[in-house]
């Protein structure tokens, strides 16, 4: 390798990024792939953080020490700020970084429909910062409830709200729901957890709409089983300190957690290449950026039509299949002259989808086959622990899951911050 | 149990407040601890999580989790200001609560010799943020290392200073050094790890000084064999945004800790009675407060002179053997009124001591028994294990050091906060 070898840079290291990196290993490329964090981040998982059921380094894994055996791949941790596509440089907070191929994936952040100020009320779940936060909110709210002698601000504190009825939110609900009323039934005194209210709020008229409807009506069972309250057609006007309205109707609640729309990182809206409504970069059927042929975007920054005409899911495995065309297209490029010979456009294999419910409860389609409950559970399991990156992760958060489901216990029980809470200082 | 029940307050949710309350619970009493934190901390493993080889969840138990079973005992997360010792009330942040018989058990914090300026360059090792913490610096030091291209600021980068030979210091010099030589050396590409400087600096004559000299030899000479250098007589004049000054002398390292110096928490010198030089309080024969034969105060935030006339040391074992103590005083003061019997003086039995020097490397003293080496790391490795609160934490700490030891990886290797830290923001 020299310093004329191609130079690939890509941006972000979540399943989309650290897949492109991975499937150029054997290519004779320089490899750059830069992230503002140090770790990928198994995002499927994180509710379980947010829930205290793991903690966080069982659902990250240092991007370097994941590249760490790849020598054609070095990692930065830096934060980009912009892409010069004519001069071919990406711009770092504190310096430049020139590229031959360029692959962004960047993914998606929280979106409030226009009203960011609901985002102090209602955190969503997108980091591991997110979800420490979210834990600390959820465990402070039953220690607040413990000491509270009003009985109706102890309701309020004792009610969680889920703002969609996406696989976060149900996922979120669920875990709360079982959190409460397993988990934290015997360590309480003055109150209750099993009174807990958990609300789960979705303005369509289903849960889980990516699925069929008769798999989103036994989520909803199942959801109920578990003591949800789910309400559908439900349409937030606003979230502030008291709790979530629903037009003149206010749901009293002390946590409020938000699931309903995730929008593209800004970095696909200032690069000057069409973008739609949610700000993912309108990509060629290449998954390259228009006029662009070396740089391209994939996963959730970026939107892709089906033959239906429906755009791709923002899902993990549409991001690392086009990570594995878009490395396969750069090593083509290599004999031919980057973007001279046509290319065959990308064609997204949906293999199926799932989404967990609670212990022992899920839904699952795959081909035609739709599992629900136990079964669609320990696929979803089996499949969650395979894909975990690094072996010991896998074993012990296997091990972790099994010990829970045994004892009803979780062991990330963690407020890792003052009561009040303020920038930390050591003390 | 009736409101006439007598109550036991307990403030301080470590190794003494925890014992204490566990101690009580066959007694008639009704016992609430109280915490600031939601969590009991395994404080003698929090070098490990600075240095990223446990999950803070993995040291820390929810007291109310451990507590639970306890059927006379109550658990509350809140903020104590200070205690009216004449009307027997406890001061909360935002409450009171009244007691019959107290036990204050609010340890240690760090000590900076009145140079409280010193604290935002060398963070000391007392909370799990803390920890946190310090395990973001180590880390980011080798990320900001890897870009930076001046060979000076580089290897200022990779020279991390411990300040203070005791144990706390021993532990983090050489884990830091392990960490770099071994975990790290394969994850980055321009810089090499193993150039690191870990450099621990004592103002003594030796480095752990509670054990023997030759212990103390013994634990120099294994600190040098994985690569930490000690200097001993170092005395800090200054530290600031270069390193640390020796007098004249700079030296520079970006990743300053400090391990030398701690003070009882400030609730001690609140209570109006005697303290010394460190802010303890000069407790009674009994451990109770000079004329409060009902109030407690026990562990790091007290001093008692041994028969030879030295303070006992700052341990677990010191607390744990003082709770059990007045845990039983306060039983036996039931039956024949608060105070009212006369009684024997606590009497500290000293089962030995261990410090941990890195991987398979350690020293350990019990009766006239001195190991170090293997052994001592061995010993250290079962007791500490063994005194781990919670199954759950057992198994899986000594899955994830089995782990470890045999592929020289860890596992928590995670920067949870954006590269240029502020108050964290949902994002």
């Amino acid at each position: 390798m020299t310093e004329t070898t191609p130079h690939v840079v890509i941006v972000g290291g979540g399943f989309g990024g650290l897949t492109a990196a991975q499937s150029l290993a054997q290519a004779r490329m320089r490899v750059t792939l830069v992230d503002r964090t140090n770790h990928h981040l198994f995002q499927p998982l994180l509710y379980q953080v947010a829930t205290a059921a793991l903690s966080p380094a069982e659902i990250a894994a240092p991007i370097r020490a994941v590249l760490a055996r790849q020598r054609n791949a070095r990692v930065l941790m830096a934060e980009v700020t912009g892409v010069d596509l004519a001069r071919r440089q990406v711009t770092l907070r504190d310096g430049e970084l020139a590229y031959d191929f360029l692959v962004l994936a960047t993914g998606a952040g929280n979106f409030y429909f226009g009203h960011d100020e609901w985002e102090a009320f209602a955190p969503g779940l997108k980091t591991l910062e997110d979800a420490v936060e979210i834990r600390r909110r959820i465990l402070l709210a039953f220690e607040r409830a413990e000491r509270e002698p009003d009985a109706a601000r102890r309701a309020r504190l004792l009610t969680f709200c889920v703002i969609g009825g996406g696989a976060t939110g149900v996922e979120l609900a669920g875990s709360i729901s079982e959190l409460a009323r397993s988990v934290l039934a015997r360590d309480f005194r003055a109150i209750d957890p099993k009174q807990t209210r958990v609300l789960l709020l979705e303005g369509g008229d289903r849960v889980l709409p990516a699925f069929t409807p008769d798999l989103s009506a036994s989520a909803e069972r199942q959801l109920a089983q578990i003591g949800v309250e789910v309400r559908k057609g439900a349409r937030v006007t606003r979230i502030d300190g008291d709790g979530v309205w629903l037009g003149e109707e206010l749901v009293g609640a002390a946590t409020v957690l938000w699931g309903a729309g995730v929008r593209a990182t800004p970095l696909g809206a200032s690069l000057g290449v069409p973008i739609d409504a949610q700000g993912r970069v309108k990509i060629e059927p290449d998954c390259s950026l228009p006029g662009h042929p070396e740089a391209f975007a994939i996963g959730d920054m970026a939107v892709l039509l089906d033959e239906a005409g429906a755009p791709l899911p923002g899902t993990s495995p549409v991001a690392m299949q086009q990570a594995r065309y878009v490395a396969a297209t750069i090593r083509a490029g290599l004999g031919t002259g980057a973007g001279a010979a046509p290319r065959a456009p990308f064609v997204y294999v949906d293999k199926g989808a799932m989404a967990t419910i609670g212990r022992s409860r899920a839904i699952a389609r795959t081909g035609s086959l739709r599992l629900s409950g136990f079964t669609a559970w320990m696929a979803w399991l089996l499949v969650h622990i395979w894909y975990l990156i690094g072996f010991e992760s896998r074993v012990l958060v296997m091990l972790r899951w099994w010990w829970s489901y045994v004892t009803f216990r979780r062991g990330a029980r963690l407020i890792t911050d003052p009561i009040e809470r303020g920038p930390h200082r050591p003390r």
